[in-house]
């Protein structure tokens, strides 16, 4: 069994329809784990991976519509370097700091392969319910917050820091291992997720790539998307590595990148606009589920992030 | 810098005294990573497993005083087997119910080592404060629930089941495996923490171990203590495995048994007996710091499980 097959298992078992993140009472919580091999690329510094793990953890609180209330995080290593410790919890701090949530420490394990497991808490209500995948309607427009393919861009940086050391350019090496840094560190749409929970019919976050949400918006809500490719907003990153069809490509397919997919009815589209703090494009429409999920008309494969 | 070391820096870098748990706002949050070389003993189930690292989790909220809301759990494997990750969910599951706290599922990783990190979540106020490691003062008795030893004797259990199959006899390593699975299985002492919060100046949880619990409060509160070795409890499990002498060091510092060592002022000793649950036995005395930590009239070691 892949680790899709067992979430599916898991989700059937666990009864509620998979959300970015459960519910609980007025809680909202998440939990994630990641590791070196296929998380942290060579060159990621322990600050880098202590914002970016935490963060993923909170953009699965913004997905929901949820304000942030704290996060932790248990970090395994095979031996504590106390710069890179303080190093990791500088970058789960700054990341708290910059949607206000409290980052509230966690746990130390040894382990042969630098793991970080996460969880991060936010509240609902009262006032405001929280967002699932289950509600796009036929006719409610799709918008996404920023833009995608910053990780991809980032990933892309790393390596090519990896082949320029290796060639013996360190100089050069160097300026690409923190460009992929400052790349992989992005700020968790908290804001955006509240300002646009009061008007998104359903949401979730695009760290599995673009077209892997849209096919589990889909499933979950029973509907089909018509998206146009020109609308998708691509993170200016991605053209110093790929050229105009493979950019869009990376910006669909790629994930990791949390931004939030929302789509909402289009008489509030405006109101949408002037409430979140960030740019919000309309890339497309709902449909009913026997239309298809479709980017410039050709079926848009479920192709994404398997997160391993 | 060993894990010991690590935490410490990490204390001194995230400001609020070492509990068992964080609490930001009026919820306690904590997380636990656990993995299979030195957690999970060969012949443990992935149901007990479940059970046992959620409800480690659920011990640092009883800590507190807390009740307990929800928890999650990543799990990382080689490989997905659907009994054994159904297994674990039954297990994490049941030990939530047993608590009153709902299991809200998590997230699935590929680890090449069986590895658990969990997240448990309670709530304290607006009418019970958290219990800190803080507050015990000089006369004071020292209270702990229930028995010690159940994980000494559970991870003996396991130990000669493996040497008894190795002989050849699986019907009784069978016996031993099943044992050992009940003795690692415990009920988190939410109820019982809740009761003592009223009444208690310091709390923990004794999953260190008897000693370094004590070394742990005393540090926190600046007291010393004087326990009565006779008086301390131990699980009648225990006596299966070791004589009386070396069960007593086993209940002392062999840890991982999930029970409360709370410090209560000795007029409200009725008060706490008649509201918990569970047995509390009365083992000591708190002194001032320069008296140290006693058993018997003897040093008592810092001695304990250091988590791996």
């Amino acid at each position: 069994m892949d680790e899709r097959g067992a979430l599916a298992l898991l989700e059937a078992e666990l009864e509620p329809v998979g959300d970015d993140a459960a519910v609980v009472d007025e809680l909202v919580v998440t939990t994630d784990m990641l590791h070196d091999r296929t998380d942290f690329p060579a060159g990621t510094t322990r600050y880098t991976a202590g914002w970016r793990s935490v963060g993923a953890s909170l953009s699965d609180v913004a997905a929901m519509g949820a304000e942030a209330t704290a996060a932790v995080a248990a970090y395994a290593a095979p031996a504590f370097d106390d710069g890179e410790l303080l190093s990791f919890v500088r970058g789960a701090r700054e990341v708290c700091a910059a949607v206000d949530a409290e980052y509230v420490g966690g746990d130390l394990d040894e382990h042969q392969e630098f793991t970080v497991a996460t969880t991060a808490i936010g509240r609902v209500g009262p006032e405001t319910d929280p967002v699932h995948r289950t509600g796009a309607r036929p006719g409610d427009r799709v918008c996404v917050t920023g833009q995608l393919g910053r990780s991809a861009a980032g990933l892309e940086s790393f390596e090519r820091a990896s082949d320029t050391a290796q060639a013996g350019d360190e100089e050069t090496a160097a300026r690409l291992r923190e460009r992929g840094n400052d790349l992989f560190r992005f700020t968790p749409r908290i804001a955006a997720g509240r300002a646009l929970a009061p008007h998104a019919t359903a949401m979730m976050d695009s760290s599995d790539g673009l077209a892997r949400s849209l096919h589990q918006l889909a499933e979950a809500s029973g509907c089909g998307f018509a998206i146009d490719g020109e609308r998708v907003p691509i993170d200016e990153a991605v053209f110093e590595f790929a050229d105009e069809d493979d950019a869009l490509a990376l910006a669909t397919t790629f994930g990791e990148d949390f931004e939030l997919v929302a789509t909402v009815p289009e008489t509030e589209l405006e109101a949408v606009r002037d409430a979140v703090d960030v740019p919000v494009t309309e890339i497309g429409t709902v449909l009913e589920a026997d239309e298809g999920i479709t980017m410039d008309g050709e079926p848009l494969a479920d192709e994404g992030y398997t997160h391993g």
